[in-house]
């Protein structure tokens, strides 16, 4: 898909395609909308995250808090988006053994508790290892800079589903 | 449900139960989440509309481009959240004939060139002849005045939403 494309399509075509580059946050895409023409990708992208920088600090934990655990809950009972799913299989996390599985379950839940936000992280970079070390790590750190660092991953992710759908050359492997 | 119970719970169930109460916007409802305890109903209420407030005009434009049209595709293919089908319906808007359909059709792709957004009204305090009513006597409003108009639709919407969830006394029949 070319940018010539997106600038031509009504909210209605933008929000279904662009809906889901912020996970669950199609309120992103319907409001960047506004913002049209876009010059390319990159243009495009720096409306999202200008969207995102520009809430208050609720809104952007509130950002955070549309997104699943990894291996959580959605994942068990199959509620995930098209895109998390793509994104926590390539990670390894859709066939992690009971053990590892439990460990997640057990990181994820200090992470909310503690920073009353789920861990995010632009998984399809990592493997389940790097995952629970990144998670471990993250764990420790103090809330403004925690929060700093998980709405980084939200771009990071939000890049990479950009890229998948204008065909791009995103980060990463 | 009291405001105890809402007050008790983690923002995982807190956007399973008001995720909704702006139309595909569980962002809100996820922001909100860090304004609790909450005090009642209304001061609920008051938080999901100053976070409303709170954005600037591409993002409220945004969260009324979530909004389905009435009557409209989604409703015809069986998308239209839970919440938005029994409006439609208590507004007599799901048993149409061909000819209101066509009309309100027209009125609402009309409305959607105009203002870049799509027709949103409390509908469930209406009936078809009084929606088609409103619908041609706004699209003839001036835009900046029409976005504060549906703005306050979206949040008549969010208040009979919220007292169905608590059990207050919402607005209207």
């Amino acid at each position: 898909m070319d940018i010539e494309k997106v600038n031509s399509m009504d909210f209605g075509e933008f929000v279904d395609v662009f809906g889901n580059v912020v996970e669950r946050c199609p309120l992103i895409a319907a409001a960047v909308w506004s913002q049209r023409p876009f010059s390319d990708l990159e243009d495009l992208e720096k409306h999202f995250f200008a969207f995102i920088d520009g809430l208050p600090q609720a809104g952007q934990e509130g950002v955070l808090r549309c997104h699943p655990d990894l291996a959580g809950c959605e994942l068990q009972r199959g509620a995930l988006s098209a895109e998390s799913l793509r994104e926590q299989s390539a990670a390894g996390l859709t066939s992690l053994g009971a053990a590892e599985r439990l460990r997640l379950a057990e990181l994820n839940a200090q992470y909310r508790a503690r920073f009353g936000f789920p861990f995010v992280l632009a998984a399809r970079l990592r493997d389940p290892e790097a995952v629970l070390r990144e998670l471990a790590r993250r764990l420790r750190c103090l809330p403004a800079q925690e929060l700093r660092t998980a709405l980084g991953e939200v771009k990071k992710i939000g890049r990479l589903r950009l890229a998948d759908l204008l065909g791009g050359h995103p980060l990463g492997p």
